[in-house]
């Protein structure tokens, strides 16, 4: 049986993107050994990661003052190094705390420096992103931090706060399924394991310009500027996971990039949504319509008996990896860039059948 | 022609661990979808990960009170970590600066805390380790911390200073290439690049004892804790390195485990210092005997000319990545776990018939 694979995260990526990997994993271009073997000195090694460096720009339509940065650590490192490398004595980080993603965000910010809570959605149980007059920035804030999609949660950032203060962006759950709005950002990171890549490797995007104000007391790895003195090869890349990377950013522009994908997520999005909002409360979104996720579609059945029995039954059927986070529950199913339409659409086949046979 | 490939690192791995990958990278046990994307929570690759977890301890002898972590960042990180986790006021850190890299650890420790160098080689031009009444250190040193091996200067450490102060090791470039005397030790790292596996997954092995006195208000990545709480899986780990490293150490305890590898690394390095001693002066190598690595047989030939020559003919044989590092040029003979004694043969042939032809 073929498996459909609605993981959060390690998540699918292109059949054609492994199958490439494959053949070429033992003897890379005929040099009779492997790229992971290779001297990240080069030259097999280098031209695959400026690769991966120029299409990156391409693909997410990076303006020409930022600098494109493959880190390791995750977007759990960058919660550290954003705070690190930004903030100072007189110069605070506000961040939206919109879920889970943000309070961790915001949780290593308080080591760092003055961070604080600029909108806290506990009082509306993280259903929804913040309107922007909600969002209360404070005199001398260096950045608002945004997590654009909360997977757990299932909210997306929609419009983003333009504010007059440079945003900060963890985007892990929604790169490359929309265009981002480089005017508004200093920094935009995410790591690769659910739209980009496999995991052990950030994409990092900085704007240029802060370079010269970003801290420089820090350990080699925690700066910013060492990484982008080296092109990201100050010290050994993780060579497999930014080779990858590159094939799904070519995959990406061979089907139409950006706009291509925005316009296949709402039309994923759109068939399981439909499939919720058909269903007469059956199954039901905990989300406000405004912040529904087009990656993560969170949603409940009446109980957790049928809840448990949705997800044995789907596993059964072949789709796996509907499990909702172990902190909330219920089910959710992540329709990342590398998931079909079909996938979406036997989900919601299946949806309807179990609606039918327990409803 | 099939190469013979001398990268200092990223380097050679044993080529049955890079089919195997291959063979499983697009479907993973038939499951129909690879194990890079599949979720870190289960059920597939906790087993992998468990496994590589059990395999590095048995494999590395590692005792029962230390454990096994699998972190990124490489070793560059860890400059950074060990005296952030470590040290604190009043605890200093002592390094024996033996070269290139150690150099970089202090670096990093002077940003953490009060590091000092307890020797540095300047003034044998690196050229040797340090003999252990060499080393002094001051009163509340809370780690010596040593490089096992410089890849650069091609020096390597054999008999550990026992001096009654826990030792921090760097074992990047000689993991897996002999016994680990644990009694001596808090804290071993390496990235695994060179004898374990590919970029971009650092082993780390901390003795349990010393988490209770590490340092706490570090951002979550940053803190051995966070690592040590979650068994690695904290934050979304590098699958596909972690994945071929347990292939790897598979691989190690089927040739018989680190006494069939520290055997073999001793005859693989005899073979080229016998070449080097027996050629008259021709190839010169400016390490001490005592200190010459198993793991980087570097050595010079009488002019630049000639070793540029040399270079050149050496690759148009096959034998690929012998160029020196930058900062030291001549010439580099990397000589990990996975290079087998005809890979060295072939070079010690080549250089007797170079030096035939130039002598």
């Amino acid at each position: 049986m073929k498996l459909i694979n609605f993981s959060a995260g390690p998540a699918m990526l292109p059949r054609s993107v492994l199958e490439q990997a494959r053949d070429e994993l033992v003897d890379y271009g005929g040099a009779g050994m492997s790229l992971v073997e290779m001297s990240h000195r080069g030259p097999e090694y280098p031209a695959v990661h400026e690769q991966a460096v120029a299409l990156a720009r391409r693909v997410f339509e990076v303006p020409a003052d930022f600098s494109v940065l493959f880190l390791q650590g995750g977007a759990t490192l960058q919660f550290s190094m954003v705070p690190m490398n930004l903030l100072c004595p007189g110069k605070a980080g506000g961040y939206v705390v919109s879920g889970a993603w943000a309070k961790k965000a915001i949780a290593d910010g308080r080591l760092y420096g003055d961070a604080y809570a600029a909108w806290d959605g506990a009082g509306v149980h993280y259903c929804r992103m913040p309107r922007p007059e909600e969002i209360e920035l404070r005199e001398g804030t260096r950045y608002l931090h945004v997590t654009s999609n909360e997977t757990i949660g299932g909210i997306q950032m929609f419009g983003w706060p333009a504010l007059g203060v440079p945003l900060v962006g963890d985007m892990s759950s929604d790169y490359l399924s929309r265009p981002i709005p480089w005017e508004h950002f200093d920094v935009v990171y995410g790591g690769a394991q659910k739209n980009l890549g496999p995991a052990g490797v950030t994409l990092v995007f900085l704007r240029q310009a802060i370079l010269e104000s970003t801290n420089r007391g820090l350990g080699a790895y925690l700066r910013y500027g060492y990484h982008d003195d080296g092109n990201s090869l100050a010290n050994t890349p993780p060579v497999f996971a930014i080779w990858l990377v590159g094939k799904v950013l070519c995959w990406v522009e061979k089907q139409g990039g950006l706009g291509a994908m925005e316009a296949a997520s709402r039309r994923r999005a759109g068939i399981l949504y439909a499939a919720i909002d058909a269903s007469g409360d059956f199954y039901r979104s905990p989300v406000e319509p405004t912040s529904r996720s087009l990656m993560n579609v969170v949603f409940r059945l009446p109980t957790d008996d049928l809840e448990e029995r949705f997800l044995a039954e789907a596993a059964a059927a072949g789709l796996v990896g509907l499990k909702g986070h172990r902190s909330v529950g219920g089910c959710r199913a992540s329709i990342y860039n590398a998931m079909s339409v079909e996938g979406v659409e036997a989900l919601a086949g299946f949806m309807a059948q179990f609606r039918a046979a327990n409803g």
